[in-house]
């Protein structure tokens, strides 16, 4: 997808240099931000997130009061709907081996994402991929650039026509759907799978697990496949799409529920799922 | 590490696409080829793997013919003594979702390695590295561009001063050096780890494994890191490096064995690993 504008370390470009080591190792880490009327909602947990997977990784931090005035610049002067942020380690060190130089920065805008969130209020079809994702100690929970996995269940889930895809990890266990993180209801709790050894952390989940709506606990736990089809209620979770509910899983179906419903208006409410302003 | 030329689809370059997929997930493949005298030995060998790996990530396959002539013409005009190729899968799709599109192909001529292959002719001290690779079925023995692993693994063996770090998966099983292969000697039995669950099936591996030295025979199969420590001989492989003796362990020592011996003539014959030509 071709961008509006982007900034190298501050710079408008539209390129960047072939020693990069993101190009080489995807070593570096993102953040894929919604912005709507020229806002960045849930941006300091973003680039919470990042400088956590900055050291976690030991790449040299940046800036964050100037990742949010390049951020909240971009989304102003480009009307984004989508911005993008990618810190990679930068052209240091020799082969694998990390230099310890400074971090780049790389800010993209897009124009607002193609799905209307109307297509989103009445729930999706989702399935499970055959793809299993790897446990990683080292890896799981920060958002890095090695997402080979996502591309590859991402063509899955195209050729299986599904909105979204469900994935285990290597030990079966659920961690997540593609782009997003999953929510299942048992009676009054809002269960997350955990992501301590593959997966992400997604914003919009530790947002919603902070802030659950009323009258929810939640709790952070290991999954399996069945207990998804098992749950009263399944919803996905994401920075860009807030919330998403899940009506179809192979033969199960669901009502939109009232847990999806009522975490939706706390997303809606700070600006993300919404229909934009005309 | 600068390089001395560039091409990008066959075009001088010192920069990519902000948009290609290299740089936002790590959605490719590479080779790292010695280059010795205008000539690349193994190339064949090489470009295989790549044309497996594209294969299995379901990136458009690059005219082999078109790659050779690029990547021999790259080695002698620059006397080179590394030659790298990335093969990305562009710029398509949108998100995580592949496109259909034309992949992109990135060849980088390097100067000689600064090691000494008279550096590794008395062998090498080796560690155990405490990171541990994940498995995955869908990435495993391919040369993929997702490599933070390794990159952390990189930056363990340089804070405790080994030449390379020895790595285990999630499940405790041996699977490789950083940037090389291992074979352990047991008797007339050569034997290297399984990577079919996490690792890189290396070119001189494979070299290696097709045409042993005389007199041993071969094996793939699982190993625990004791078995390290019990073999008769240890050594790594790399189509860079040739063979590399390791010597020490921990407090276990070897001696330079005869089946390294043997089996580093047979990669000094075709020019890996030998001093060059002043």
């Amino acid at each position: 997808m071709s961008f509006l504008a982007a900034l190298v370390n501050g710079v408008a470009a539209d390129s960047l240099p072939l020693a990069d080591r993101a190009l080489h190792y995807g070593d570096g880490v993102f953040e894929t931000m919604h912005a709507v009327g020229g806002r960045i909602p849930l941006l300091a947990r973003h680039l919470a997130r990042l400088e956590l997977g900055c050291a976690r990784l030991g790449i040299a931090p940046q800036d964050p009061r100037v990742l949010l005035r390049e951020l909240t610049g971009l989304a102003e002067s480009t009307d984004a709907g989508v911005v993008k942020l990618i810190v990679s380690r930068g052209t240091g060190g020799r082969g694998y081996r990390p230099g310890e130089g400074e971090s780049t920065r790389i800010a993209l805008a897009y124009a607002r994402d193609a799905h209307s969130p109307d297509k989103f209020r009445d729930g999706v079809t989702v399935g499970w991929c055959a793809l299993r994702l790897a446990r990683s100690d080292a890896l799981a929970g920060i958002k890095h650039l090695n997402r080979i996995e996502q591309v590859l269940a991402s063509a899955e889930r195209e050729q299986a026509g599904w909105y979204e895809g469900l994935l285990c990890d290597q030990a079966g266990r659920v961690v997540s759907a593609i782009s997003a993180n999953v929510f299942v209801r048992f009676g009054a709790t809002l269960a997350t799978p955990d992501v301590s050894r593959a997966g992400v952390a997604g914003v919009a989940r530790g947002w919603l697990l902070d802030e659950p709506p009323a009258g929810l606990d939640v709790a952070i736990r290991d999954m399996l496949p069945r207990e998804i089809h098992e749950a009263d209620e399944v919803f996905l979770t994401s920075a860009l799409r807030g919330v998403v509910p899940v009506v179809a899983l192979g033969e199960r179906r669901w009502a939109v529920g009232a847990a999806a419903r009522a975490a939706r208006e706390r997303f809606e409410a700070i600006g993300i799922g919404a229909e934009p302003a005309p």
